[in-house]
């Protein structure tokens, strides 16, 4: 390949597909080179280490999930809805990715154990997604919590079952959707009422 | 050691420092019969097979867990007050497991996921010391929700952040204390108000 060619995210398409193949104890920068038909010295030019490509692959990936979300979040209309719906996009992606390709997946998933300050920045993100989807449903008098960053960080925890990695292998149990609903209508009840004093 | 003298709960104890010492993958049911200076027939005559005695040693270990929870589940008083102690009772217990005894906690973990059986009896004994609670929240007009069981099963879940060995690197979390409390808060809420028609 002409070096002038080769953008970021080809390099990125490249790594992919090497991980798809090798497995992330086997694939090496080398290999995305040698696929790409470049000295691994262009790589590096692109991405200065092997961590750093790793993190810019979690990061692609990690986007691949966060923004149908984001959409999800700057709609307008109801926000008990929208905060469902939310729900409901985080898991069917999670969910298709691992039961598509359950090897990549799990390949991704031991990339994101390493690349965790790209992890943080993603659950950060998506937890601030949630937080203005409940800030509007306090807007809206849907919700009444006198926090919505603080709720909304409680209601991605308490929902962790249905989108966290190491829950992936109950994703596939036949109870999983109604599982999903009961804890929802907890959930959703508890920001409709609001903190007790209890 | 005298045969006669050989209860199934010496040979579990025995089966626990062998895994405390070995580890899961190097143990065997002959190190258990070394260990207590016997033939590794007669251990076979008190479990009749490894996965006999590995269960059996699963067992015991989550009713170290279940049994001091049964307690606070068939205590008087509040439910709220008792539902949540139960909860930070069972983080508790869990907590001290992994951080006294990392790797034990993680041969414990190993040999649950190997003895589906003991640990699908053990989630379903807590969910049900879960609902007898939340039952009794019922009866007390603390809860308003219709069906205990299904209620139960539903907060122990969103609670499994806090519980589920699978989140144990999470728990030495200095922020953990302050999201188990957002987390109780919002689920306390949803049982106060009970399931709404949203």
């Amino acid at each position: 390949m002409n070096d002038s060619a080769l953008t970021p995210e080809r390099i990125l398409d490249a790594a992919e597909e090497v991980l798809r193949r090798y497995g992330l104890a086997k694939a090496t920068v080398v290999d995305v080179a040698r696929f790409l038909e470049v000295s691994h010295g262009t790589i590096y030019r692109h991405f200065p280490s092997k961590a750093a490509l790793r993190d810019a692959v979690a990061e692609r990936w990690l986007h691949r999930v966060s923004t149908p979300l984001a959409a999800i979040a700057e709609e307008q209309g109801s926000a008990i809805e929208r905060l469902h719906r939310w729900f409901e996009q985080l898991m069917t992606l999670k969910r298709q990715k691992v039961l598509n390709e359950p090897e990549l997946f799990a390949t991704y998933s031991a990339i994101a154990q390493e690349a965790r300050g790209v992890v943080q920045a993603h659950i950060a993100e998506l937890v601030s997604q949630v937080a203005a989807i409940v800030e509007s449903g306090v807007s809206s008098k849907e919700f009444k919590v006198t926090d919505p960053q603080v709720a909304a960080k409680a209601v991605f925890q308490a929902m962790v079952r249905f989108h966290h990695p190491a829950h992936a292998s109950e994703w596939s149990d036949p109870d999983i959707d109604t599982d999903f609903a009961q804890v929802w209508r907890l959930i959703v009840a508890g920001l409709v009422v609001g903190e007790l004093m209890v």
